[in-house]
């Protein structure tokens, strides 16, 4: 019997291990050391950030910014080990970080990481996240999970009960061109 | 729609990219450059012998000397693709490849390499291969490769005929202790 692949459990093994580290990332009080070879071998903006002409002059020392602790964390630990930390599905926490894995997964092109981010957050749409989901899908370049939000959007009923919300008043200023997109697919 | 997982896909482009490699193994009249990180989170063995408190003076340029550089190279293939070259099971070379790798994963302490070569090579137990494969399951501890050849033996006639040859004689003079194993195994 030979068994399967172990591949990320070896690389998972190498960051939870922090073994030959050779960069530490800080991100608001948190740090979390990892191996820029793999990070560069992943995604092409760390191979860019960290190997390329332009990368920074203190490559082993990496502020982050625009990102949550744990959602940065949760993305390294995908780039290793190739699934998502296990508690991250857990509870009301689930949603948020799939948004925000959304945009971490956008900003560091990690492609899988996306789709899989999509996939969750479509089983999420429902008449108080449609718009906020829509937008952050048009903003993104999310074909299957626009097309998802726009089929729940055309169940009768639907689209009119998020209208008056606060989440769709968001999503005509942040992205009016959608609003077209959207009458199309909702015409009956 | 996820794709599967693509771990491996990123390391084999590594490898083949030579990008960032910082070892080169001098294997006959070839050269294998790879990367160090790499080769330790799959390896105990390179894991000692590229970070250890052994490791060699100059950890960037290494001699191996005990392997012929087709298997050397299938074998570093396997340890970032996490799958063999495809070309390895085509033709009369898929047996020596397939004895020779198993030799590799043990010396390297790769288990799932190992135990793939298992497989294979109980896919080519007959009565030529029987008394080599059995001596290189011996030397090895391949449990499983071993009782796969005892159960070829037990078969009426199989152990007659291989009892003439070179490979048999072979097997009685380097694994004397297995003779009476297998006389237990195969006693009707």
């Amino acid at each position: 019997m030979v068994p399967p692949s172990d591949v990320h459990r070896h690389m998972g093994c190498l960051l939870s291990s922090g073994q030959e580290a050779d960069v530490t990332f800080h991100v608001g009080e948190d740090t979390v050391a990892a191996h820029r070879l793999i990070l560069g071998a992943r995604s092409s903006v760390f191979m860019a950030e960290l190997f390329g002409p332009m990368k920074e002059k203190d490559a082993s020392h990496i502020q982050i910014h625009d990102m949550e602790p744990r959602v940065f964390k949760a993305m390294i630990h995908f780039m290793y080990n190739d699934t998502l930390p296990p508690e991250m599905d857990k509870g009301e926490d689930a949603f948020f970080m799939a948004q925000h894995l959304l945009f971490a997964a956008d900003r560091y092109d990690l492609q899988r990481l996306k789709l899989i981010c999509e996939d969750k957050l479509c089983n999420f749409i429902s008449t108080s996240t449609a718009a906020t989901t829509l937008a952050l899908a048009e903003q993104h370049g999310c074909k299957g999970l626009k097309e998802a939000c726009f089929k729940f959007l055309r169940s009768p009923g639907n689209l009119k009960t998020i209208m008056d919300s606060d989440g769709f008043r968001h999503l005509t200023s942040s992205c009016p061109s959608l609003l077209s997109e959207l009458l199309a697919n909702v015409a009956p």
